[in-house]
C-alpha cells in the first residue's frame, strides 16, 4: 500500500474514532452542559452529506467512516437534548 | 458545477464550520468539564493527517478545510487543558 493511502486511511480512522471517547463520556456522566448543540448539529449535517457523497462516488471507506461518525454524533446530540 | 461537487463542498463546509460554535462556547464559559480530551486529541491528530494528505495530493480544499479544523480543535484542546 502506498504511503499516501496509509496516511489517508489513518486520518479517516482518527477522525471517525475520535467521537467515541466523547460518546462514552456523556453516556457515563449524563452531563452535556459544556457541549455545543451547534457543533454537533452542524457536524451531523456534515457527515450525513459526506455519506451521501460517498454513495454518489461509490467509495466504501467514505460511506463507512461517515455512517459511523453520523450515528455517534447523533447519539451525542440526543444526550445533549435529553440532559440539558 | 455538478451536484456531487456541491454536496462534497457543502459537507466539507459543515464539518469545518461545526467546530466554531464549540470554540465560542468554551471561550465564553471557560468551562470544559463535559468535553472529552480523548475526542479532541484524536480529532487534532486526524485533521492534521488529513492536512498532510491534502498537501501530498495537492488538493487545496482538503488543505484549507483541515488547517482550519486543526487550529480550532487545538484551541478547544488548549482550553480543555487550561480549564480542567
Amino acid at each position: 500500500m502506498e504511503l499516501i493511502t496509509i496516511i489517508g486511511l489513518t486520518a479517516a480512522l482518527f477522525t471517525t474514532v475520535s467521537l467515541f471517547p466523547q460518546l462514552l463520556k456523556v453516556w457515563k456522566t449524563k452531563s452535556t452542559k459544556d457541549i455545543s448543540t451547534g457543533m454537533f448539529t452542524l457536524f451531523c449535517g456534515g457527515v450525513l452529506l459526506w455519506f451521501v457523497y460517498g454513495v454518489f462516488v461509490k467509495d466504501f471507506p467514505i460511506i463507512f467512516a461517515n455512517a459511523l461518525a453520523f450515528v455517534q454524533a447523533l447519539i451525542i446530540l440526543a444526550f445533549k437534548m435529553k440532559f440539558k
